[in-house]
């Protein structure tokens, strides 16, 4: 789950409302990762943004509401997986952006991570938010499929979870340091299971 | 992560300062599974174990002491990985034990995992808690290697996390529903990806 953080290439709806949903959400993520959770409410995120606090609460009522949006907004950019021309580097590139999103100072991805155990719209906000990543990385598979690296029919989403799930696991439950190795590893391992027919679809019988 | 709900079998320390652990730490589990982290008080814990108040205040101090004690009291038992007699077989039925422990009911597990981020106490107890499973489950891995059916030199702990990361990651982080076939196909994919040399210990350059 990357490019969390505010960019400016971000596709935003034009005229007041857009720039005003921008400047919450902005505030929302700064407060995140710079104070965290607890300390998240909507009258500091009205104040950072410099927008009336009565307009926050109009629309987005809460913190969940906010944080959902923040999920939801990024999923208005138009961010896209590297093509580095073999799967192994484009499934590590993945994972270093990964590595830099969720070790970024100030933590706002991982503050947003943990923001989604608090509260029940911000958990179905990132359930959508991973969906959509998840989804635009098939690509990764659909060219590698057209290099011939793997064979067609291969399970993407299978793969995908394989080759990023390690990351994740010991950064943000295992609560590892980080491992500038793991990146390169994890794709490497994916792309030997995939080459040894572990993706195949629908899956040999064992 | 299994073996968190209170079991018969858990070896606890004698007498009466052991079996006061014993129902407070049954009381907080009970507790976060039926009614979550946001109604978790030291007060609530105190009646439903039916000690004194005064006495969870002293010994755990607040609801993060409380936290951190069920997982460390979690390592505190004789819990072993499955021995099946094959390397996939007793991946696949760790990743069964995971999978049954995140989607019991009451969630326990899922619960005190989402408790682990909103207590720094908590982080590091679950900390301890995975890096205790995980030297556990190495037996595995060394059984494996006895068997022949890995070289020796492969790196038990890239195994163990490439064969189970998948599950927590589905369930957890992309809050997917369970997928009965994943723990098989974890443990799969992670055997094919070891026989392939993924796991081999140095890495060899890519």
């Amino acid at each position: 789950m990357t490019s969390e953080n505010p960019s400016p290439a971000r596709r935003r709806p034009g005229g007041r409302t857009g720039r005003i949903r921008a400047q919450v959400l902005d505030a929302v993520r700064a407060e995140l990762g710079e104070r965290g959770y607890d300390e998240l409410t909507v009258d500091a995120v009205a104040a950072r943004a410099g927008v009336h606090r009565a307009t926050v609460y109009r629309r987005w009522r809460d913190v969940g509401g906010l944080l959902a949006d923040v999920f939801d907004a990024a999923s208005d950019d138009d961010w896209q997986p590297q093509d580095t021309g073999s799967l192994q580097g484009d499934l590590a590139a993945l994972n270093h952006e990964s590595l830099a999103a969720l070790t970024a100072s100030p933590p706002i991805v991982a503050a947003l991570i943990a923001a989604s155990f608090r509260s029940e719209e911000a958990a179905r906000g990132v359930r959508r938010l991973w969906e959509d990543r998840y989804a635009r990385c098939e690509v990764i598979v659909r060219r590698a499929v057209r290099r011939g690296e793997l064979p067609p029919g291969t399970d993407a989403r299978r793969l995908l979870i394989a080759a990023t799930a390690p990351l994740y696991h010991q950064l943000v439950l295992l609560r590892q340091p980080p491992d500038p190795a793991l990146p390169d590893e994890a794709a490497r391992t994916a792309v030997l299971a995939a080459s040894a027919g572990a993706f195949a679809c629908p899956p040999p019988a064992p």
